[in-house]
């Protein structure tokens, strides 16, 4: 008789854990009152860990190029296994709109290619036969041409039919205590609610605002590739959906609340016009708001916590992009061994803060069976 | 028995019109595939004929002011009916930002003196007390203090029950032809689609986006009265309500789609923020868009157009206002009288424009049975 897991939170990694996890002989139970209305759903769906790359931040960098070189094999499986089209673009480019964003530019596309990573640098003329919808401002770009772009809802769609197909049970429930749930191992993959199934875990909600637009008949079309900046020092996106664009993202410290602030849409707007002048004849058809599960350095939380928990959070900005990678690496953590690509992720990097304290107090914790 | 009336068109016109007519005595029925979902559902609800009005616009203003006297009646009749709060503000603040607009209230205000109508202007100081979420920009302001808001919303619900428990029945069917209808006599109250039903009718649609939004605690309270600007030329309202506030409304002239675009949203938000900077802390949970059924001389087309066929369209935007006196002149066409009020809405009064040509053809082809 097979081992069996539960997995707490309907997201996009607690689908792909579960879906993953049943294929390799679990049998696996998905614990959520609402799949997939959580962050997951709100997303933008940019897989862009080479472009958002800094400097030092070379553990980020790895983590998110292991998950990025999973996509193309996880996504396209997914689409043959289910019907739904996921990628809806192939690169990314991120465009400068002064001398200090072009200078910023440089110096990644110099780090990158100290690590192996060769993007190409586009010059005005370059940009305007490329994506012939940007503002005449934008004066150099950085082109990754293996950036994709992910249909989140798709996303969501696909790992649940896919989970269902490989026996995956849903449970239309809200998980209050992990020592309650019937079952061998327990995944926690509950983004920002982690916190409250496992008290400590460095995971803190900022929150994030995201328009939907949708192309009129006789607007300028809108650019094939995911399109990312940086105006009056607010990261903004523009991703590529079949019939318009996804518009992210806001960032809100102190979210606690999926509410949609006026101002949150004011500058969203107001930044993708400046990248995209002809924006403003698109219709506005959804403003959502998530919260993102930030883990203090940026990277993901993978990894065992103790003999029965094994938790998969901390996503941030990038759950979409880190799904791949975060499922084998709890797959491994369930069966014993650890995913060598996601080391830099482990639970008990923390073991030094205080923030960890509470973490390694609870991996020390009596066994929970 | 009683004679049977078709009301096409479930807005609140078409709404009001057949629980009127039921009341005296009419089998009313009225057909609508979408009861109360079109402009009606949209609309901020502001009942503002005075603070509105303008030297030369003598008929517009007292057709406004003769729906506005009803409005005390009709309303607490409606709400002790059916149990809905209408009422969501009892007057109206119209704002100037700058010397020009300043002297356009003064000259509104001395126009309406000599028709009867004593409105206040304020002063900053005044302005700051009564209203402390404005800005400081804010110079001057004409005070009405009879322009009430309605909750149009809870307007089309308590019309819709009110007609219930008074006889009318609904039929969620989309008319094509009023010939075939099996009644009387047929009211057209279908808004921009009344074209359709009766070719000529002079209605264009001028559509409007309207945003709806949610305090937040910890934000400043929204105005407690009906706050009327114009920002860059651009009119904007904010209309109070329960919970906060409806921000109107854009006027796109080529309007024949609902479709909310980003540039409306935009723009509301600025001129918004320009007359109540703390606005950008609310919640924005709703954005939609209607199509007003404007006219050529901003006036309702109330009246009879043939022996069986009576029109109530063309309130533009004015409908929620205009309510109870197309109730009233509808019913007393209907009993073949004339209500005085609303002289100059008749439809005949085009019959010298091209436009009218239709029109009055139409009323003098053979006789519709």
């Amino acid at each position: 008789m097979s081992r069996t897991v539960a997995v707490v939170g309907g997201g996009v990694i607690g689908l792909a854990v579960a879906w993953r996890a049943a294929r390799s002989g679990w049998a696996a139970t998905v614990y959520d009152p609402r799949v997939g209305s959580g962050a997951s759903w709100v997303a933008g769906g940019m897989l862009a860990p080479l472009s958002e790359g800094w400097p030092g931040e070379d553990d980020v960098l790895a983590v998110g190029a292991a998950s990025l070189d999973r996509w193309p094999e996880f996504g396209t499986e997914l689409e043959r296994a289910t019907g739904e089209t996921l990628f809806t673009s192939q690169s990314s480019m991120t465009v400068a709109l002064d001398a200090a964003d072009a200078s910023d530019l440089r110096t990644v596309a110099e780090w990158l290619d100290g690590r192996g990573y060769r993007l190409d640098l586009l010059t005005r003329a370059q940009i305007r036969e490329a994506e012939p919808s940007l503002a005449p401002t934008v004066r150099l770009a950085l082109l990754a041409a293996a950036e994709f772009a992910v249909d989140n809802r798709a996303l969501v769609r696909g790992l649940r039919s896919a989970g269902e197909a490989a026996g995956v049970r849903f449970v239309a429930e809200t998980v209050a205590d992990v020592e309650a749930l019937p079952a061998d191992q327990v995944v926690i993959a509950a983004g920002t609610a982690s916190t409250r199934l496992w008290p400590g875990l460095p995971v803190r909600p900022v929150k994030g605002e995201v328009l939907r637009l949708r192309h009129r008949p006789g607007v300028a079309p809108a650019p094939t590739r995911t399109i990312r900046a940086s105006v009056h020092g607010r990261p903004v996106y523009l991703v590529p959906r079949g019939d318009g664009l996804v518009v992210g993202a806001t960032q809100h410290e102190s979210g606690d609340d999926t509410a949609v602030t006026v101002a949150g849409v004011r500058d969203l707007i107001t930044d993708a016009q400046t990248l995209m002048p002809s924006i403003g004849e698109y219709e506005l058809y959804e403003t959502a708001a998530g919260l993102r599960p930030m883990s203090p350095d940026n990277l993901p939380i993978l990894g065992r916590v103790s003999e029965r928990v094994v938790v998969a959070t901390g996503h941030g900005r990038n759950g979409i992009l880190l799904t791949p990678l975060s499922a084998d690496a709890v797959v491994a953590a369930l069966s014993g061994t650890d995913l060598p690509e996601a080391a830099a992720s482990r639970p008990d990097r923390f073991r030094h803060t205080s923030a960890d304290a509470a973490v390694h107090a609870n991996a020390d914790a009596p066994v929970r069976k």
